[in-house]
């Protein structure tokens, strides 16, 4: 593929925070954008000319979209598969509907990180009452069940303690295909934030420390308190995440940090993003090639961006009404405040965050 | 003024890059933007979803524009003076209209600026024929006749080598009201880049180096080759204007270096803008603010951001044509490159820049 020219369009399918950022790279790089949403608010509206709100199944709509658009990306994995197979018949689309059926779907995730070499802890789907019996013979309890699809920031998830529990927590689950996943005993939780080019290029940004409170993230941290050797055994895998799925755009990985009895620190997949990834907002502040301008990048055809970090920095999400303090947040020396333009403020929805060079 | 809340809008006179980059810099701090510009094809159309395409002497269009704006502010000082003066009824609008009556003639602001202690060249008013005669004697030949509205990039501009040059020169002009400028035998162009908060506070980037081509700026270079006291000149000149014109947002005031016969260095004002600036692009790579955010921040009562530079830079324009190579320029490492969504590519058109940390 050529590069895009600027002025050509980048479709965005999603038009939450992280299409809003990908828009405003993207016009930053002398594109347009046509953002393509469901919902009647979605805050990137706001900052391009050219959106459709449309339901995502909606193939007239879908196809006077893709006929504006010189190539197609999307802000998250929960986009319809059958969406994104429908668009790739009328424009190129990345990353490419094979990644977003490993991607948008936990089973899948971790049949190919275990094909592929990662450490994943044990797991066995559950689209049965049967399958509990066995599952809870293999992997014991408590242990976590989880919806195959849809689940984020804690939602679609229920504790098991024992064998009694699981028909109500699966029916609290909507008795949908779940898969049930050993605990690990992990002493921190990381993401890798990487991107690949139509090239076959990778670059990929620092190791990332992620603290998480109410299932949502709230601090993310680079460097890690773990030094370059965990850094390069997670840029390992995410590289050959990467080139398995053939994929084009911005990708992470979140694992699990384990320590071993003889003191080995281990990487444990937990799961991957076919896309933008909160914590690598950092990016905006510390980097000259921030994470939403690397997704255009990639998409476009243009050659990847430096992602060298210039000092340690703190990445911290406002969430709900913490949005109130937007005037101190604004004051705070050696930091970047972004918000993101949301009219409806709810408990524990993301309104913004602070980078904070440390 | 309070601290205005995310979401609501800033209004911004004018379409090009300068109101482009503004828009983006608002919407990631969580505003609305709306466009008013005159020109159908302006590029800040396309990162916003509310734009109005009207003339500056439309009121109704103006009023209509003013009911959605929490503030209104411009990219640059040829909006009509009456136009302001309007909108200044209805909202909010900075910087105010007394600044831009300094800021938008030549006259006025070279007046304003011997008033308030900068040094300023000889200069005489040319607004009929006889005025010639005393303007060649008192300031003589060759020097510069210059339209007193309207001018930039080398617009509006003519030598005068002697007196016969006149009356043709004034022709060429449009025999509209003029200045007649001594030549100032400089070494060096530079330009100051300030801003003045709603609360008196004042922040000041780096004193930036020119050089201009064909009377277009073609690059910037941070540090100058001239000290720190050379820079405190500039600040204090500058701190001065805005306090004098009560002034709120980003200004830039535009010197020449004069090196003195015993070596001392002395600046001389050359003109000033009251917007943000060409040469002040390096900011979104090398600062935490950028001038596009720190106007924002200015107009909407914000706390003003810090304006510290990381490493050296250096900016330089694309021009015309130049844009055909944007893919080289999007792989020059340590770069950040911008484009500003222009349709239409003239020789000598800014169609975007590339900072580089040297």
């Amino acid at each position: 593929m050529d590069a895009l020219k600027p002025l050509s369009t980048i479709g965005i399918l999603g038009g939450g925070q992280l299409g809003r950022m990908l828009a405003l790279a993207a016009s930053n790089l002398g594109f347009r954008v046509h953002i393509y949403a469901p919902e009647a608010d979605s805050p990137a509206y706001d900052v391009t000319r050219f959106f459709t709100c449309a339901a995502y199944d909606d193939q007239t709509a879908l196809a006077e979209f893709a006929a504006t658009c010189d190539v197609i990306t999307f802000e998250f994995e929960n986009i319809p598969l059958s969406t994104i197979e429908f668009l790739e018949t009328l424009a190129p689309v990345h990353p490419n509907s094979a990644a977003l059926r490993v991607a948008q779907d936990r089973l899948n995730e971790k049949n190919f990180a275990q094909q592929h070499g990662l450490n994943v802890g044990a797991f066995a789907a559950i689209s049965h009452p049967s399958d509990f019996a066995p599952a809870l013979q293999a992997i014991g309890a408590p242990a976590v069940l989880k919806t195959v699809r849809m689940g984020y920031d804690g939602k679609g998830q229920q504790i098991i303690r024992s064998a009694d529990d699981a028909p109500a927590a699966w029916a609290h689950l909507g008795n949908v295909a779940c898969i049930y996943e050993q605990f690990i005993n992990f002493e921190a939780e990381v993401s890798i934030i990487a991107a690949r080019g139509h090239n076959g290029s990778v670059a990929i940004y620092d190791l990332v420390e992620n603290i998480h409170e109410h299932h949502i993230l709230a601090r993310s941290i680079v460097p890690t308190h773990y030094g370059a050797e965990l850094h390069a055994q997670a840029a390992g895998y995410a590289t050959r995440v990467l080139e398995q799925l053939n994929y084009v755009g911005v990708l992470a990985i979140e694992f699990f940090v384990v320590r071993t009895a003889d003191d080995t620190l281990n990487l444990y997949f937990n799961e991957m993003a076919p896309r933008v990834h909160n914590s690598a907002h950092w990016t905006q502040l510390a980097t000259h090639t921030c994470q939403f301008e690397q997704h255009i990048r990639a998409v476009a055809g243009w050659p990847l961006g430096a992602t060298t970090r210039f000092a340690p920095v703190e990445l911290r999400n406002i969430l709900g009404d913490d949005i109130e303090n937007f005037a101190t947040d604004a004051a705070a020396p050696n930091a970047k405040l972004v918000l993101y333009g949301k009219s409806d403020v709810k408990a524990g929805r993301k309104m913004g965050h602070v980078v904070m060079v440390k």
